[in-house]
This record gives C-alpha cells, sequence and structure tokens, in this order.
C-alpha cells in the first residue's frame, strides 16, 4: 500500500519509512521528485530508486546515495531529542500553508515544490501555529537598529497572536525569535540542516528555548549540515508557512532577499523595514521597495493591514492630531492669517491684507474669536497668541 | 492693445504694469482669475477689476483690494533691489515648466492654474535654470541625518547640471541650497512672499547668495508677508518648476507633502527619502511611499533615474561585487558545500555528502581545483582555505 503524500489519511509506519529515507536521498524542493513522489507513492518511490530503477531523470536527483539507509539512525536520533517526522496527512501537516508551493510549481515556478515530510521539534503543533504567522527575516549581520526593530516588531505581532517564523540565524533572525519568545509566544525557526545541528552553534540555548513552546522545523533529517545550497531551499519554506514575510535589513546580496523572492512566487505580501540610506544594511530593503512589489512597513499595524483577514485591523493614517486651525474655513483661515499679532487693524485694512472682501472679514471674524484666536479693541482687531507647547 | 499672458510676444510696458497691478490684487493659482485674464489680456483684466466691473465672481477675488494702486511702489520696490517683473512672453519666462499647470487646471484639478507674472531677483534666467530643474523639500525641523542627506543629494545633482529648486525655509530647504551653492551651482528659491522679505529673517545672508548666481522667485510683490496660506499656494510653483521633486523629511503633518502632491497633480515624478522608522522626521516620507505613487531613492543616480532623459545615466543594480563562487555551476557548487575542510575524502563519499553522482562529482573537482577551491591528497579531496578578508 502507498499513501499519497498530500492525501488526508495519517501516514501509517511503513509510509513514515518511507519519507525517512527519501528525506535523507532527495535534496527538496525539485517538481520532478516531487510529482514521482506523489504519483507512485513514497513506499514504491523510495524502493525503486533504492533498486536505481525509477527513471533515470528522476534517479539522476539521488545520486550517490541511492544504496544508503540511514533510517533506523535518523529516526533514533528523531526520538532521542524528542522530535518527530511529520508527513502529509498526519493532522499537524500544514497543508494549507503548503498548497501554494503546489500552485507555484504547477505554474512553471522551479524549485518551489513543496516538502515531501518534516522533520519537526517542540511541543508546538506546526498546523495551528502556522495558521496565523508572518515570517521575519533579515540580515545576519544586523544592526542595533534592525535589531530592535526585527524584535519589536516580533513582539508586537506575538502579542497580536501571530506565530514569527524566522531562520533561526544571528542577526534580524535571532531579534525576531527573541522578540516573540520575550512576549511568551511559540516561534518557528525553519532550519536549513538536521533540527539537531544547532547551527550556529551559539544558539542551541535559542533553540532549546524555542522547541520549548514553539517548534525547530528542517526537511533533512538529524545530522544533516547546513550546507550553503540548503539555505537557498530553505528559504521556500520559511516564505510558504507564513502569510507574509517581513524584511528588516538585508545587504545589497542577502538571503533575505531571496526568501522576499520566494514570498512574492508563492503570491505572499512582501514587506521590508526601511532605514537610514547611509546604513550598508538597508541597502536590500531599500532595493526591495525600488524593485519589487514589496510594501513599506514601519510598524504593526502595517503589517497586520497587509496580512490580517480584510476589513480587521486597518491601521490609522499616519497624521499629527487635529488643530482648531483644521476647522476653520478658507476664509476663515485667511482671515486669521491676515491678523496682526500687535497694533489691532480695522476689517477694511485685514481685508486688503487677506485678499477679501469687507463683508467676508467680518464675517469669518466672530467665529475666530468665538473659538479664541482673535481679539477685538474699539472695532480694531488682533490675533491671539497661541500658548506655546 | 492688451497681451495674451500666454503668447509669446514680449510683454510690453503697459502689460508689465497690468500684471504688477495684478499681482498684489489677486492671490494667484485660481482657474477663473486666470481664465479672466488669459480671455481679456491683463491690461483690460486690470482696467474691468479697477473699476469693479469684472463678472462678479470675477471680481469677488480681488475684494477690497481693487481700489489700492501700489504698482509705481512696487515696481521702484524691485528695481532698487535689482529685481524684475518676469512675464509671459519674455525671453525668460519658463512657459515650458509652467505648461504642466495649465494641462492640470484644464482637467480639473483646483488651485493649480499657472502664475499670472513672477517677481524674481537674481543674476540666474529662469527660463533656462528651470530646463533642467529638481526639486528638493523637506521638514524645517530636520534631523542632522535629514540635512546630511539634503545637502548630499542637492550637490551631486548641481555637480551634474541640475538646478535645485526649494523654498527657502529652515531644514531640508535650507540644507539643498547650500548643496547646490558649495557645487559653486546656481539655486532657485521660489518665495511666500516679496523678494525682499528676507523670509524666515536669519536666511537673509543665503538669499543674498543664491541671488548672486540663482534666483529668488515670487509671485507677490516686493512687501508682501508671507501668510500661512500662501506657502501653499507657493508649493504648486515649486513643483511645477522642476521635473521632479524629491522629499527628504517630512513629519506626518507637513509642507513638503503637500508640495509633493502638487507634483503628482502635475505628472511629476515623485520621490522620497527613506529614514529610520524611529524618526518622526521620516513619518512623512514613508507615508509618501506607502499611500502614493512616490519612489524610493538613496542616491544621485536614483534621482536621476526617475527625471533624466530615459536611457541616460541609469543607476547601476544595487548589488556586492561578483564572487568567484558566483561563477560555478550548480553541481560544482554543490561539491564544493560538501568538501570536508580537514580530513580528505574520497569521491565516492563527496557524491553521496552532496547527494550528487560520483559521475558528477567526478565532473567538478577539476573546475574546483583549477580554481583554487578545492585540493586532492593521493585521491581524496578537501576544501582550500579561503583566506580571510
Amino acid at each position: 500500500m502507498s499513501a499519497h503524500p498530500d492525501q488526508s489519511v495519517v501516514a501509517d509506519e511503513e509510509t513514515r519509512v518511507a519519507m525517512a529515507w527519501l528525506s535523507r536521498a532527495v535534496e527538496p524542493g525539485l517538481a520532478l521528485m516531487h510529482g514521482f513522489v506523489s504519483a507512485v507513492g513514497p513506499i514504491a518511490a523510495m524502493r525503486s530508486l533504492r533498486s536505481a530503477q525509477a527513471p533515470a531523470p528522476v534517479q539522476a536527483l539521488v545520486g550517490a546515495r541511492y544504496d544508503e539507509d540511514l533510517v533506523a539512525a535518523d529516526l533514533a536520533a528523531a526520538a532521542s531529542i524528542g522530535a518527530r517526522l511529520v508527513c502529509p496527512g498526519d493532522p499537524e501537516w500544514p497543508a494549507d500553508s503548503l498548497h501554494a508551493m503546489s500552485v507555484a510549481t504547477a505554474m512553471g515556478v522551479e524549485g518551489i515544490a513543496p516538502p515531501l515530510a518534516l522533520w519537526v521539534r517542540g511541543t508546538g503543533d506546526l498546523a495551528s501555529l502556522t495558521g496565523r504567522a508572518v515570517a521575519i527575516v533579515g540580515a545576519r549581520a544586523s544592526t542595533s537598529y534592525g535589531t530592535e526593530q526585527a524584535a519589536q516588531l516580533a513582539f508586537d505581532l506575538a502579542e497580536r497572536g501571530w506565530t514569527i517564523v524566522s531562520g533561526g540565524a544571528f542577526g534580524i533572525d535571532a531579534a525576531a525569535h527573541r522578540g516573540a519568545l520575550s512576549a511568551a509566544a511559540p516561534t518557528i525557526a525553519v532550519l536549513a540542516g538536521g533540527i539537531d545541528r544547532n547551527y550556529p552553534a551559539a544558539h542551541a540555548a535559542l533553540f532549546e528555548r524555542i522547541a520549548q513552546d514553539g517548534l525547530l522545523v528542517s526537511e533533512w533529517p538529524p545530522g544533516c549540515a547546513p550546507y550553503r545550497h540548503r539555505f537557498l531551499i530553505r528559504n521556500r519554506l520559511i516564505a510558504a508557512l507564513a502569510a507574509g514575510c517581513v524584511v528588516v535589513e538585508a545587504s545589497a546580496r542577502s538571503g533575505a532577499r531571496h526568501t522576499a523572492g520566494r514570498g512574492q512566487e508563492l503570491g505572499r505580501p512582501v514587506m521590508a523595514v526601511p532605514g537610514p540610506v547611509t546604513s550598508a544594511m538597508s541597502v536590500g530593503t531599500h532595493a526591495l521597495l525600488r524593485d519589487t512589489e514589496a510594501r513599506l512597513v514601519t510598524c504593526v499595524a502595517h503589517v497586520i493591514e497587509e496580512i490580517g483577514h480584510l476589513g480587521v485591523d486597518l491601521s490609522p493614517p499616519t497624521r499629527g492630531p487635529d488643530t482648531a486651525r483644521d476647522a476653520l474655513s478658507s476664509v476663515q483661515a485667511r482671515t486669521l492669517e491676515a491678523l496682526p499679532t500687535r497694533r489691532p487693524v480695522l476689517p477694511e485694512q485685514l481685508a486688503r491684507a487677506a485678499g477679501l472682501s469687507v463683508l467676508e472679514v467680518l464675517s469669518a471674524l466672530p467665529a475666530l474669536e468665538t473659538r479664541g484666536f482673535a481679539e477685538c479693541t474699539d472695532g480694531a482687531w488682533r490675533i491671539v497668541r497661541q500658548r506655546s507647547g
């Protein structure tokens, strides 16, 4: 028996073993392999690949790994750290989030095929945490400005019930995870190597903390090294697991821009936080804002406006408080502007200064007096000095 | 005889007197008055307004000023400071720049009618200086960041032959004028009061300096006070006299945003320089970038890309230098990533680590060796440590 990887039946153990084998044998993201496994099922797919009898282009994707079998060791390693292999059909399989990857693949986007299965560590439920999630990514060599913005944005979103998804790297990623944790909210780190690899090593304690309430997620089995090309493969998953992607700081050549591009291919809103044009770490975010559909965001309200449900949580307009002057009519405002501050003038003089008729000025002055802008002495008018502050 | 204000004949003295009278009697920018003067000519327009016999809606625009005649005094005041009244038809009348105002007015935009005439002080030629001009505007209470950006951008544009147009105010405006002057280039200050008013007073020396090589421009005669509503009327002229408008810093409620809006109504590219989201002085620029078609710019090349002639001066892509790694094929890159740094491995082990066939690895390794990435000892391979720095 073989289960279709996208089918809604809980994976049996034989299927899970096949998925474990495939997750080590195959670099993820390729439509060809995903299509093959979907077509024949994971068990048959594993069998034909292990016997080198899969169609040649598919077999080529496995290369020298075809006769390797570390399934027992990988599953044991996962169990030893309290991790699990989540497969299509499992209750926590994030089918809704991953659907966009199938759509993009069907539309011809390359290297964006859905994961076959996901190695997961932590107490969170992958499907429910990703049901309301936003990605915050950015430069490893972030500035203190970027770090603060990422942490604040993550905190503010987490406080409003959003799960923060990021890549567990130094800089912006770590600040985003920590911002969510500081709101006592779960966060998801999507890794480019085994979930036991603690890469970077300095984040071992952070990953421990993330796993307590949230999740560490990887397409690669325990022990796998975070090769550079795997970060590029991984980025599509960060983009897919979130409703939108915020780039806080990015240099000119940045992985965060790649993640943003993946987000756009998946139809997810991409957002960028601007910064000083003098900062090399804002060159990438400014390029995103110039060259792509990315939306400029400066606060949590802007982010929720992009990713929230329509009509909910719209941000207030960016303007200062209304002043009494704004309530004046055009004639009243022109009269006010023409009023002298010291020596009072007659309405006729005022009309000339304001370019208004005497009648217009005479109609405006009482309203200005009532509102405390103008004062009258013996028929002559002057401005009431505004209280400073 | 009366001259049509938009006709290409040099204004005679009678016309110039009529324009001088109209410039004091009428607040500029209103389509109704511009249409009336265009229809009957400035001399007839003045006569009918002075005798209170113009059509009632037109007459109402003059209000109590209809029986005032300060023409001789205004022309004398202008002459005494070396200023002139430039009228339609004069060689330096900036007809090309102002054309967009007639178009916008014809399309129903309010309060954007062309000036009737312009009071001008300085050695520059208004038509030629505005033939290649860009406006830089922004907050009066600018930060040192904004002041530096405005000055640098103005300097860089001035160095490339662009005239900087601004409003002569504190903050960004002054920084823009000074940046242009520091490049020994002419700059134009468009004022909201008489060109002899030196508003703000602290800029008297700056205005002197601007007049030496550039121009002070105003629609109001000498002596007129810079009432608040006149700044709003003035802003459309800043936008019109430049090919595009750059906002460097702006608070949530800012005159610079008004100028930018006028620029958009005139079909001019509007640009904004981003800043830290923590700065109140960047709230307005970020709002422009979020809510309008304004383009984010960070350097002179970006500005020239927007306002320059197509195909000329395009800015280089924002990316770091290419590295040798970028020239590698996908198979070569994956082989390189899988190479160990210390203990050399056989191609078969490498193929497994890289998820490639042994043949693919064997084809990639010589290229990696040639380029200095990989080294071979007794048939086993490892990475060549990169020189740091």
